[in-house]
């Protein structure tokens, strides 16, 4: 019988406090590969490869390919499994995850190689990018609700709050999901700032609640061009990291008229594309 | 003429602070996709495309292959270029290295595609991984420095003195080498995190101080598999990290005898691994 690995691992380790040592028990965040595999008709193939913490592993699938545009409704998944092969060994049976597609035929995985290449033969940048989202047809978002600092100040407390996995390890990233009245929708955690995004967004999928197009999204971490991407195409109007944001994810949120918080600590924060959606004194 | 991109990006931006907004010009960190590409003789290959902040491109580029075992000495390495193919726009011309192998053929770049994948038909698990880096060859690190307590906890102080894009944007990570001694050698910023400790390996490589048998890595975040893999792999016995690392990271620092420290803040570290080499009281 296979074990489903957990979320977090026990282990002995040192604490040094002071130059003086101790000894304790710790936990640390689990971190497993997962091979994710698209099975239509007779078709199958080995999507992708992914370090993630083992949990919401459907989810998880689910979401990466909503991102990358694989599936662009729930009705176009059939079912997700984890591997059922007898010729896998136990240990790795909850490491692959079978997603069966409700068309026979597996869809046209090109695009998903050509992530930032331009349709020339040789080259690749940011502004590519922008046009490859273009081209798979993302629209601007909703317009979406518009908020008060005040409940835009009080998301990373009501994150952190329910952050289970982080609180015992300090070792993971989340996202959470938002009502535009500061209500805690959904939360997931991985040691992947994108996985945690992915996982949150399959849930929203799953439960057949995309377009997001009346959510707060908050990030624990920074917001990366891929954070942005992925918030976008699951329509989230109003994008919140508690860090920083790099150029290209405010090229992105700017392009697609979302509105894209950084900083966001204590009674501060900083907009850096869609300031329409805050209320400002 | 082609405009190198900088490491960072100014913008207006709009700070809100106890609900009252202020407009100011902010700085951030560039994000830009590079493609790495292999050249052998008459062979060339796209190898990977990354996003990275601008900047230490060629160090980049050898350490990322380093780390993947395609090249695994500096005379491996004929010539590191960005693209000068003429039909490449000026925007994307410093987003593409080439890499200029000295042998006439391309290397077996299956491996690099079977990560984490077992031989057998089906499966993929952490302990492959392992085994994976074993067949590669990959032996136990040296060993190398043994440190006091005093010393660890000084190297986030002189890391993070010398980051010079972080104090201006708030968005990198940081990996930074030294001595024995603790003295800063070399220091490389990058919106990834692993982009970082390829960058600081590839320096190394480049200047031909591997294996980094005497030296201890300081990452500025977690220290997840991947980090302590490419750690390991340049030979690094001590491996520090400002937040927690995960199971799988901790596997690899056991198994190849490294020390591995994480949630190193004020003066106080967790020894995860190695802790031979940390004078203990």
């Amino acid at each position: 019988m296979a074990v489903r690995p957990g979320s977090s691992t026990r282990q002995r380790v040192i604490v040094v406090e002071g130059g003086r040592p101790s000894s304790r028990r710790d936990a640390l965040a689990t971190e497993e590969p997962l091979e994710l595999r698209l099975v239509a008709g007779q078709e199958r193939r080995t999507l992708a490869v992914t370090m993630r913490t083992p949990g919401a592993d459907f989810e998880l699938a689910a979401g990466f390919l909503y991102g990358e545009g694989v599936v662009g409704e729930r009705e176009a998944i059939r079912r997700i499994t984890y591997c059922v092969d007898a010729s896998v060994e136990d240990a790795q049976r909850y490491n692959i995850v079978n997603v069966e597609l409700a068309s026979d035929t597996l869809p046209d995985l090109a695009p998903l190689e050509r992530h930032f290449f331009t349709n020339s033969a040789c080259g690749v940048c940011g502004r590519a990018g922008l046009e490859t989202l273009s081209e798979r047809g993302c629209a601007p978002v909703a317009a979406g609700p518009v908020v008060t600092p005040a409940l835009i100040y009080g998301l990373p407390a009501r994150l952190r709050e329910q952050q289970r996995i982080f609180a015992s390890t300090g070792g993971l990233h989340a996202a959470g999901l938002f009502s535009a009245e500061g209500e805690l929708l959904a939360l997931r955690e991985d040691v992947g700032r994108h996985n945690a995004v992915d996982k949150l967004i399959g849930w929203a999928l799953l439960a057949g609640m995309l377009p997001l197009s009346q959510c707060v999204m908050l990030v624990s971490g920074r917001a990366s061009y891929e954070i942005v991407q992925k918030a976008m195409v699951a329509g989230v109007p109003l994008l919140c990291a508690v860090s920083a944001p790099s150029n290209l994810a405010v090229a992105v949120a700017q392009s697609f008229g979302m509105t894209l918080i950084g900083f966001l600590r204590a009674e501060r924060f900083t907009i850096y594309s869609g300031a329409e959606r805050v209320i400002l004194g």
